[in-house]
């Protein structure tokens, strides 16, 4: 590995966290990981399991020795956890974050830090139905797309720090302006899950024997829905109301669409929807191409 | 096998048709298996793989010998093939089809044929994406759900050559009303296809560079809908139209839901977000437990 990442902070030792330190440790013994966490049982697992060396739940000099920080919270926390980790933080200190929100970060983050041109902004794009550390695993982010989003500000230096541990971690690097993947994340991920939360947020509220029904007849298509809208509350809760902008834009092209179908529906155009049908089709072709559609093994679990 | 289900003809020998005939050469290779298609392709396909023994792109005399004949043609066909194949029938042969909407196919095929009382409506729930007879396998049904949805009239004989022939498939076997089956399967399966078409189409609508981009980080989401949306197209053209009223119907539930959601996040209601989040992830912890979470390894092709 190489020398600007002997020390390693991880602040946030979910899923996403425990498995950046599981890779690192795969690939590397002798880095050293610090885990920060206000979870105790968190701390304990990560220690006893050797994911980390050393583990706190609070902010101090530690944070001086790391030459990378990483904020694996939920983007609502990241301000407040900037905030207080400032106080330790010298100008040899990069930040990341793995948010899969970027403006909103870049915003609330840049402004808590002292060196902010020291903070460079990343998402690895790795869904996930299981939350907390015994969930992660060292191949989570293996061949899966880790968008780096810099602002002009941003340090060169800790580009490349942050670049080079997305490579230990398996993945794919690309580069993107944070409000454009604010806007690709919503089309891609975020609504996604707001709808997947309505359909069975809706089935949540029928009766219960049919709701019983539903369950048990899930294989139809529903059961993919309850999948992703099985992902972490307070996680998701965060990034709608930081991508508020570009989900309600997208919602409402969404909306359009819908509308037309249902039209369609209700007045037997047969030839409209087969046409929609076989259009979506081709997206579908296009998405197996790419090398995108087959599923991690942990996302059968 | 039981006596009653020595000759089976199969019309539409595509995905379904041809898993069923896998299905029962696999558990008793001497039953005789005929396959009725207008594709010259799938016949031969069928034929040359010992999957049926004879083929046939017209309705005949064959049919008379039948124990059972299964409709697997989407359900819009199915009243024109009712009416093809009726000359041919005597009062022994149980027919039966396996569409996803049951009270329309009821209405239809029962008009069509001269004894419709030994017309037993049934749909082995089990999706899957692509279609065609090499598609099909043996194992397609294994572990789901085949609903039958006899009505007052339907001869308790010719119910029992079904439930032979899903328990031949591995099925587990319930009952149901058929409107209500219709019901279940609009929230369970129709819906979810109806979203997934509409949101894959938004993208479809998209400027081709951001439909790159989409299609390349699809892995957060969007991805889960396109293996929907890439059903065939003919047969959920069949299913939105035969199945109207139902679809409307909860796709207007739907469509409210999704609102209170929309204005959560527009008024930064993060608790009633959290909330709402909370309780589907137990509706997907009620799938897990269920047994329906799994899927089959062709989904992951």
């Amino acid at each position: 590995m190489s020398a600007s990442l002997q020390n390693i902070v991880i602040i946030g030792f979910g899923l996403i966290g425990s498995s950046i330190a599981r890779a690192v440790k795969e690939a590397s013994p002798n880095t050293n990981i610090t885990a920060y966490d206000s979870n105790h049982e968190y701390l304990d697992y990560a220690v006893d399991n050797d994911i980390a060396d050393s583990g706190y739940d609070y902010p101090d000099t530690y944070l001086a020795e790391a030459d990378l920080i990483v904020l694996c919270t939920p983007v609502g926390q990241m301000e407040k956890i900037a905030q207080s980790i400032a106080p330790f933080l010298t100008k040899k200190n990069v930040i990341s974050d793995v948010g899969s929100v970027k403006q909103s970060v870049i915003d609330h983050v840049s402004a808590a830090l002292p060196y902010p041109e020291m903070f460079v902004p990343a998402h690895p794009i790795s869904g996930a139905e299981k939350s907390g550390p015994s969930a992660g695993f060292a191949g989570l982010f293996k061949d899966r797309w880790a968008i780096i989003t810099p602002t002009e500000m941003t340090d060169l230096k800790a580009i490349e720090s942050v670049t080079a541990l997305w490579e230990i971690c398996g993945a794919n690097i690309d580069f993107m302006e944070p409000k454009h993947h604010d806007l690709v994340l919503a089309i891609t991920s975020h609504l996604p899950h707001l709808i997947a939360y309505s359909i069975v947020g809706t089935a949540s509220n029928l009766a219960e024997d049919l709701q019983r029904e539903v369950i048990k007849y899930s294989a139809g298509g529903f059961r993919d829905f309850t999948r992703i809208a099985g992902s972490d509350p307070t996680m998701w809760r965060d990034i709608f109301l930081e991508n508020k902008e570009s989900v309600l834009d997208v919602l409402q092209r969404f909306h359009e669409d819908l509308s037309e179908l249902q039209k369609a529906i209700r007045q037997d155009k047969g030839d409209m929807l087969q046409d929609h049908f076989t259009k979506t089709r081709k997206i579908r072709n296009a998405v197996i191409d790419s090398g995108q559609a087959g599923r991690a093994p942990y996302e059968d679990k």
